[in-house]
């Protein structure tokens, strides 16, 4: 685990890193020491691992004491883009074109990248819980859309994730691993969402195992949870990670 | 108003009283002085203004400052039944039992009783209002089930209502006082939900005409809302009644 950068402001230290290939961030309180609650953070679908929710969202889960990481997915962010994923791509922009089921298209885009994206997650698990300020606390995951796409085959493969906060996704090609899942889950759903019809997102959080899982449903498209669901899932990840 | 009795323990106080032939009950923290926010607290069918759930309720939310008040529905806890009603809530056993819908018969029941459930709210809220440890302070109504079935009326038309948290019922004969209600909501809804159907409880929330609510959806039966809600419910009235 390479460091490159730390900067402090507003009580919350910023540390970009790579793990071999895998860039990341960490944001820890400022002056951390001992262990802690860690998040891993997702992106979504052509976000990247500092996209504006994302810092923001850390920075807010920092200041309350937890710490935070975000990897750039496979094919996102500073990391190299493959010839297949580029074909994958195009055809899923295509087929929207042309009208096909954007669910399914979608969730053969986050299938192609799952399985390197479960790795990359669990190497950086174990690489940051090594870290004086982090430690071996409890863990949750929090990713939305993409971010849940490829967050749901991880919180059904690693056991060390204990809560998760999902959603802005429907349940083509998850319900399988959405149904290993018995952590608590927080689900968020967009009323209006433009990209995730509603009984799609109601059949993925139908589909999930957890004996606790509440869904948090808000109006507005894709992009426009509102903010207070930020508090919330802080709250959450407090209420099962302390 | 006259008042019955006063107890206080755990920091709060709880008086009995009648407003003419209203029974109802007042949480305020003990030794409280001057204005605060006030919750209107209404039971389920069948249930009083002093059942356990109501309780627990309103202590927390007076724990946290606020005033919260509750009274029997009309026909119900200690007030007298009418003939009428003995025979409608026979008709709606009977109809259940012959295998009507349930949320068509829930529905005229709640019709039944609603108009002097609005015009008893309105009467208490303005007397409450006038006691020196509530004051004219912002307003909101919490209720589900029927609580809901008389609470959407209520805020509806009652334009001192400012925030309200309902559910627990479907759109059945709500929908036009549901499209009337422009304040906050936080809408309950139970995944498992034997007494209504998931599209009923789905359509009743899509009706509201607020530009902020939020649906939480729990797995489990109409009884059985996870105790984090309440908490929740405290959070969602500070956030729009401060």
């Amino acid at each position: 685990m390479r460091f490159i950068s730390q900067t402090s402001s507003d009580g919350v230290t910023e540390e970009f890193f790579t793990l071999g290939e895998i860039p990341g961030v960490l944001w820890t309180p400022e002056h951390a020491r001992g262990t802690r609650p860690l998040i891993l953070l997702g992106h979504g679908g052509g976000q990247h691992k500092a996209a504006p929710g994302n810092v923001s969202r850390a920075r807010r889960y920092a200041a309350a004491g937890l710490a935070v990481v975000a990897i750039d997915a496979p094919n996102h962010g500073d990391r190299p883009r493959t010839e297949e994923f580029g074909r994958i791509a195009a055809e899923m922009r295509a087929g929207m074109t042309a009208g096909e089921n954007p669910g399914a298209l979608v969730a053969g885009m986050h299938g192609h990248l799952a399985g390197q994206a479960v790795a990359d997650w669990q190497a950086v698990l174990t690489a940051v819980q090594r870290l004086d300020h982090v430690g071996a606390g409890p863990v949750g995951y929090c990713g939305m859309s993409m971010g849940s796409g490829l967050g749901i085959p991880l919180v059904a493969a690693e056991p060390r994730i204990r809560a998760a906060v999902l959603g802005l996704l429907g349940a083509y090609g998850l319900a399988e691993d959405a149904a290993r899942i018995t952590v608590p889950v927080q689900f968020l759903v967009q009323w209006d969402d433009q990209m995730v019809p509603r009984d799609q997102s109601m059949a993925l959080f139908d589909a999930l195992g957890s004996a606790e899982k509440t869904l948090h449903a808000n109006p507005g498209k894709h992009g426009d949870v509102p903010s207070f669901e930020v508090d919330s899932s802080l709250r959450f990840f407090t209420r099962h990670l302390s």
